[in-house]
């Protein structure tokens, strides 16, 4: 057995995205104990970085010790007790994971069935809840299956109207389009760090309203997960009596994260959310002029998650095998029934850059001609370049 | 909001552990895809070692994407179903977290009661189980709120007897002290990354017997679980169908990981043993020499973590404080009836040197001088310089 020397690549992928030199270098800052008053700062800052990111002033914000599911999977165990209506809007693979979870949670489930690829419809779920008493609504606000993006605000005004509470996966959504927990009225917003956030995997930001806050402080039996009981997780992040033990934090991965928001301040958010436009609009372009098209109508597209469709005849694994033998460029794979049928392109955090719009474009388009593809990289490039300006 | 700058401490509680810099520079390695062919190989070479480390062959080994405690919820979600009863000795702080999580997973627990401090007792144990259908017994085998060391092989065979899956909680004892999968028939074990093994908090490795795996498969219904779902978990680290998608792995911190596998194979696992044991040894005398107790009894002590009862008349933060201001030395506190009773020092993996048993020793002593206990500080020395040699 030998030291790990992993490769570079270029990732272009669901998640995760590139991690920047500097937030790598974090990741390597010596451990310190999680009881540390030093590190008891970084969680202050953590805590405050988050609320700001995700517009959630009011709400309890941390990160959970694992990978975005560990969000999904927090909100769903804390909020619904045995015998409770979980309403959830199915259009992709995470809000199928939503239905499973509540069914574990011991929930009725509600399923509000959409076509994969496109965006949670309002008047769909607004029919779905009438006269029922539901206690949740969940639904996704960025579809990493499919690239679409639904808006959170109608959503959340029917949940409120209806008396339930709302759970908003913002995986694939927080640092790429505006995430607005107060102005939606969402009740738990999560998300994950590998995406637009470019930390590494590991950790879900997460952050609870107070009117949710009073739902798990009622609950009338215990939440069914020990890790992720929002009670002891909010207690050893710190309330108004202290700090009180529950697990050990993953501080390391924590320093990445820190570093990861650091930089998203520097930049200010709403640079970043023009960039990740300006560069899937390029993107885009390129595309187009290759005769490819997306899976998403114009509207509803996420800038950080393109779903390209595989044109016939393609042998969509060949080319992303040869994408990542020749330009180590790392884009993604269909899920479920989109299998086969599209690539996911991420333009998140690091990896949304005119540099990889460019090498993007080209692996692509290289990899497309070698399977008797018309080779459009010159007009792809064009294409793009004029949207770089 | 600043870049985080952790000041460098000497890591000597009950985890973390001091991460040596060859740990911490594979952190910052460059973050590559959780499906890349390269990481794939990582998961392979992780898989196997963890098997080696922990005496696992034919058990389904794998590290969980979140801390210690994790394992110890996976165990419990996934093995027990609502009505079987769930058997847990308890003396000390993890025995009473299992009692939690066994409730949340629908059990009706039966405790096996023993004082904080004491190791598990094998007859109390064969009493408690006489007669009864029992679906798991859990223990922790190396007491990280007492420093108690239990011995699995017996409590195994009566579980065994009885027709009962164990569960054996190996957090702390891990790459200190021999864990022994096969050689006690165990079903279950776990353990953190952040004690013995010196990598940064985290991840839990885990381990399944046959058994177990069986016993999973024929469950009722689902985990509570969905994150730390067995059977999708295995799925996504590789089985004999391939992987299948579950969560994005902790990929930075799976680099950290392999990286401490790498540094307990180079040293072999008999030598680290070997050292703790020493190390261990040498505090002890140091402590004797100053007038300390400890508070566990001569052949159940853990080496890598000593709970040393606090004197008369000293005020037992002002000392941690003390030695953490001048010193930047982290000792332990203790947990719930042992808080303000003793202090738990940890020679942990890259703690277990002779170098921090001479720091912690000048440093507990200054401290305690500091409040007037008789100053020790030479003769606590020279008692350990006579065992390190």
């Amino acid at each position: 057995m030998k030291s790990f020397d992993p490769p570079r690549r270029i990732l272009m992928g669901p998640g995760p995205s590139d991690v920047s030199p500097r937030v790598l270098a974090a990741l390597s800052r010596p451990t310190v104990g999680h009881l540390d008053p030093a590190f008891q700062g970084l969680m202050e800052e953590i805590k405050d970085a988050l609320s700001r990111l995700m517009n959630a002033p009011g709400y309890a914000c941390l990160p959970l010790p694992a990978p975005g599911t560990a969000g999904m999977e927090a909100a769903i165990m804390n909020l619904l007790e045995p015998g409770d209506v979980a309403a959830v809007a199915v259009n992709g693979q995470f809000g199928e994971r939503m239905v499973d979870m509540a069914g574990r949670a011991g929930a009725e489930v509600l399923r509000i069935e959409h076509d994969w690829g496109t965006p949670v419809d309002a008047q769909k779920v607004a029919d779905a809840l009438k006269g029922r008493k539901v206690k949740t609504l969940g639904f996704v606000h960025a579809e990493t299956s499919t690239g679409a993006l639904s808006d959170p605000g109608p959503l959340c005004a029917i949940a409120r109207e209806a008396g339930a509470l709302t759970i908003v996966d913002c995986v694939t959504s927080l640092g790429g389009v505006p995430v607005d927990a107060a102005g939606w009225g969402a009740d738990v917003i999560y998300s994950g760090t590998q995406k637009c956030l470019s930390a590494p995997p590991g950790l879900s930001p997460f952050a609870m309203s107070p009117r949710a806050r009073e739902a798990v402080a009622g609950r009338k039996e215990k939440a069914r997960n020990w890790l992720l009981d929002m009670g002891l997780i909010m207690s050893y992040w710190g309330g108004e009596g202290g700090r009180t033990y529950h697990h050990t934090a993953p501080i390391n991965a924590l320093y990445g994260l820190h570093e990861a928001l650091v930089v998203i301040e520097e930049e200010g958010l709403a640079a970043a959310h023009a960039r990740h436009r300006a560069m899937h609009e390029a993107l885009v372009a390129g595309l187009e002029a290759a005769g490819l098209s997306l899976l998403v109508a114009p509207g509803h597209r996420l800038p950080q998650l393109n779903a390209v469709k595989v044109p016939d005849g393609i042998d969509e694994a060949q080319v992303r095998s040869r994408m990542l033998a020749k330009y180590s460029l790392e884009i993604g794979a269909g899920l479920g029934p989109l299998k086969g049928q599209i690539w996911r392109i991420g333009l998140m955090g690091a990896s949304a850059t005119p540099w990889h719009v460019r090498l993007c474009l080209t692996a692509l388009t290289e990899a497309l001609a070698a399977q008797n593809y018309p080779d459009a990289g010159k007009a792809a490039l064009a294409a793009a370049e004029a949207r770089l300006g």
